[in-house]
């Protein structure tokens, strides 16, 4: 069996997967004398990252959005065109977003001072054109597979090749659900959370007992991901889990499922026995709150159409219905995680799982060189 | 045009009024080498503020109210006496508002500690009268135009002669509402909101578009004033408007309105072009907290009645109506320029309006000369 | 009249009464020259204290409690046994009370890691069993009188002998109620709010004018007590005060109460003119949060069964209704306390009852030697 046999030689660890060519081998463990608390490291800013849905964003309007505790304002002009600033006007910093959108500009609804989509400032109605004040920061913006990406780090380094292709959600032999909510915990947890397998436990309820067995890990210079596979310990597969997963063959489920952290994104896919992508998932967590303690979550979720028609459509409900039941469960625990954090201001995580402690070393290794500075736990406050 | 023309010297200074006999000039803005942050400035103490309406306080009843902070009960005794003590038991430091008015004086709830008007204890139940323990600060208290005004500061320089006159509310020309609301941000921001009135475009769904034009501003050693005429830009005059200004002469109005910050009072005066006092408000901003972050607005708002008998008083709903609607949208934007600040940490306010920084200058001298201890903005924390 | 007789030699003081042979003279109060602020001063731990009703615990079920802070998670077994644990995961630190009660352990919720009542880690599904992980804390716990006891100090000092005896409760003369609540302040407002009879003002609506007389007072290494005989001032008794503390005898009452602090618990006992114990309160306060700025209180109060059967039984309702009454206005006046103390950031209590300074001066002595590290009240914040 998997457990007894895969141990390593660290103490505690579970690895023993040959290291597949190409991939760089983890370092051993104990190599880092003091790393740093991976629950203080901030997300890298150079990266795109989803700010919201297209579909929040109607023409002609505006929307505040936040990303790690800078509010940035989304503008939608009324021929279309997206555009992203600083949320502050340069006069006395009140929100932009609760301006009016006047043709390709912006004007901040108190005194009416007026930005256009590089962030310049054009009109203050009571001052001439050729004293105009310094205008507000502007972001890199760019819209694809219905989620707007903004560029928060060094403008410069802002290529939009480096995009998400979203390959899934372009094709038609697949349905896509977006998913997200608001989780208030560190992104490191979810990306922990979603990679760590073992943690079918937390689901017993929705998925029955299944035990999942790591075929192999690999680790690049911006990236990890790990193979598994699942056997089912006892009962009968939920149906639900038969919609998103496919039906599985019981003690004989030939289905490999990656999961792969490409910094800052994640996803997971499911591949049949055949090699056909049944599954494909896509997901990133985008800190909201300087602390970067609570993350807005914008997940796309495909599943391949099967043979028979509209069959995936009649089954989207009860989809529905089984994804957010996971989400909730895996919400509530990485808030606890969060919370336990908080409490005790300091990661004391005990890791014994190979692949996860590579997955912090990349979170750490890629994350900003900052320090989130948390406040120790006051007495005297709930 | 004003904006325009009327362009002082200073980088992005509009200014170039001239200046009146007997005002101080306004010193130039680069003078000052590193200005305290005006969001952390005390208002000073050594003056009358209002505590609360006189019809929130019942004949044998107490009432706790605040100051910066400091709590304080408000007392009236069977007989109307009015007075003002710290509103902390002696004892054990419980409000002194939950206990119970006893003649002319108040006794704690606990147990039944008892304090006259002038803070001196003068009964413990279970001790001899020859041993009563130290009592608590009385504050001088003033009850004029249906307020109750405390003097918070030495009580050595509380002199009733500095109470404000109340004129128009005495005078039966005229019809006065009292409003009031709690708002969540520094003092100093609302006497910026109402002494700025190119902020007319936030009123643009109540008002419609107007544009106001500076005439002249005066600085004298504890105040600020300013003259503006208006010029409707576009639309029609809504009726709500036309009730509290007057109607307006469209292109033609002649009406002046003064705004004058008499620390620490403000006053918005609009005579009419015969000179004719035709509104006269008289508003304060009391901090309730120590941060004063939160002040209680009291305002007297004084219309003279028009020549047809009882017009003003069946408008009055519409009046009222017309200024909570105002008020609600200042209110809003006072707390999003509050939120700001909270959130960077310091006043980044970009001001290009002399009126503006001569006020702001105003306030800072005239506050207290200690600086409000904010703590930093906690990661970690919401 | 005891007011004017009773004052001692000190300052303020009310004492005077006869120390009884055996009890340790009260220190004079000047002795100490700046004793710390007895609301930073940390219960002790070394003592057993109730952190659930039994009845709270079900069978197979587990419950998370606090003691200062700290989590703790109790578990019955479906054989009954109960045993308490760190209520933290060794992985991840989540809530073991999230788990499930399997066996005579308690497995994690999120990757199912399972410990034993001794904390012991004896299984990681995904692990072998030779290389199990560090368990978690145990800690001493003992069920008495419907209450689940946990000793959170050195578990080398946790001696069942030390267990409360709880004779009334045990006893069938006596019926006794439960009551309990969470009150938002330091346990010392609690001790001294039971102890000092002269706040029988706060209850004048309940328990109509009472004068409390005290008649000696003791004090010893871990205890200080305290007998009080009671006068009506005016009026009659009220009948839910006759239920609880027997028929008075109006102006020649001659039963006798005791309050006792017998560290960390504390009785109030009333026993007739004939010797009889009428009354037995049972009470004590366990601060929950790290801060103990909130206790959940846990009482046991046994009234003796009067002559006629069912009596007690049937006026018990009453008894209900007057106990929560009382115990609300008692709850409401120390969380002002509370709040008053926080405001200020220090202890200003300005005591001249002997009997509570003594008490203050027990629980600065038995509390534990640290102090409780409270944030300033920060200007900023609510």
């Amino acid at each position: 069996m998997y457990a007894e046999s895969a141990l390593d030689r660290h103490p505690i660890d579970v690895s023993g997967e040959a290291a597949p060519a190409g991939a760089i081998p983890a370092p051993p463990a104990a190599a880092a004398p003091a790393p740093r608390d991976l629950r203080r490291v901030p997300i890298h800013p150079d990266h795109w990252y989803p700010l919201a849905w297209s579909r929040e964003l109607k023409a002609g309007r505006a929307l505040g959005v936040r990303f790690a505790g800078d509010p940035i304002v989304l503008v939608r002009t009324a021929t279309g065109k997206v555009f992203a600033l600083e949320d502050r006007c340069a006069h006395r910093q009140v929100p932009l977003h609760a301006g009016v959108v006047d043709g390709e500009s912006i004007r901040c609804c108190y005194h009416g001072w007026t930005y256009d989509c590089s962030g310049r400032c054009i009109d203050v109605p009571y001052l001439g054109k050729e004293r105009l004040p310094n205008g507000v920061r502007a972001y890199p913006c760019e819209e694809r597979a219905g989620l707007i990406f903004v560029f928060p780090g060094n403008p410069a380094l802002a290529d939009p090749q480096a995009l998400p292709a979203f390959a899934s959600v372009a094709d038609k032999q697949y349905k896509t659900r977006r998913l997200g909510r608001e989780v208030k915990c560190h992104y490191s947890f979810m990306h922990e959370n979603l990679m760590d397998m073992n943690h079918q436990f937390l689901h017993r309820k929705q998925m029955g007992m299944m035990r999942a067995r790591s075929l192999g890990r690999r680790r690049g210079e911006d990236f990890v991901e790990v193979d598994y596979v699942f056997e089912r310990e006892r009962g009968k597969q939920p149906v639900g889990e038969a919609l998103v997963f496919g039906k599985d063959g019981g003690q004989n489920n030939k289905d490999v499922m990656t999961v792969r952290t490409s910094y800052p994104y994640q996803t997971l896919q499911i591949r049949s026995g055949s090699g056909t992508l049944v599954m494909d998932l896509w997901i990133t967590y985008v800190p909201l709150d300087a602390a970067q303690r609570t993350n807005r979550t914008f997940g796309l979720l495909s599943i391949r159409r099967p043979g028979v028609p509209f069959a995936l459509d009649l089954a989207w409900p009860l989809l529905v219905w089984f994804t957010e039941r996971i989400f909730k469960e895996d919400r509530e625990i990485v808030e606890m995680e969060q919370a336990a954090h908080d409490s005790q201001g300091e990661d004391r995580n005990h890791e014994v799982f190979p692949v996860i402690k590579d997955l912090r070393d990349l979170l750490r290794e890629r994350g900003a060189r900052t320090v989130i500075p948390i406040q120790p736990v006051a007495a005297g406050q709930p």
